[in-house]
């Protein structure tokens, strides 16, 4: 699968809802909760009527980080929580998150680095904890 | 206010509550549905019992978008849906929506792009909307 300059990503041999019983495990075990969830193929499907195979996002939450970020650069709360996603693609699981890093580089905040490279690590550890 | 790369921002005049209500409106004159909420100083202060001033996440989303730029590049999921924030810093009321400029810039797709650009245009018009 070729590398995202937004995501750190992998294909999972895993069934689709396997994944995201993996994934919100995983979650869990980095101290992260879960705040939100998208279901974006029913989304879709009531909105447009359209078929799409299934897709789940899912906003994690790690609450000493988002308030170290937020008290160090407010706006980025525009990119909270960090999402976790679930898809199938022609027919394979793949497992998703935001990578922080594409936002710090465009941020100059030393505090906010910090915090980024620590969501990152585990976000990370998530997206591995889906390969199988 | 500065400038920010990730964020469409504006300070308003408008109290916490009353900009909210602007922001759900303009939301769903753009087409838009909310499909999540957070509220940021709710959930700190259950979590880490910490006190912060006002600040709302709202994730819009506008249907037909969130198609065409999952079909041109799944991994866009990890930022959607679209936040609107409303906070308080300073005692000053402030409204913003994430920049898909941002994002735009480091995904090379020609679909994707035109997508952003009109996000980009109905997110601006809802900040603008919050400015009194």
């Amino acid at each position: 699968m070729r590398e995202s300059p937004i995501a750190i990503q992998t294909t999972s041999p895993l069934t689709f809802d396997a994944a995201v019983a993996r994934a919100r495990e995983a979650i869990a075990k980095e101290g992260m909760g879960v705040l939100t969830e998208i279901d974006v193929a029913a989304t879709l499907k009531k909105k447009l009527d359209v078929d799409r195979p299934p897709y789940l996002i899912l906003g994690a939450c790690h609450p000493p980080s988002a308030h170290r970020a937020l008290s160090a650069v407010p706006e980025v709360g525009t990119l909270l929580p960090c999402n976790v996603t679930v898809s199938v693609e022609d027919g394979v699981t793949v497992v998703r998150a935001m990578d922080p890093g594409a936002v710090m580089a465009v941020l100059d905040s030393p505090a906010l680095a910090e915090v980024g490279t620590e969501i990152a690590a585990k976000l990370r550890r998530v997206v591995e904890a889906c390969k199988g």
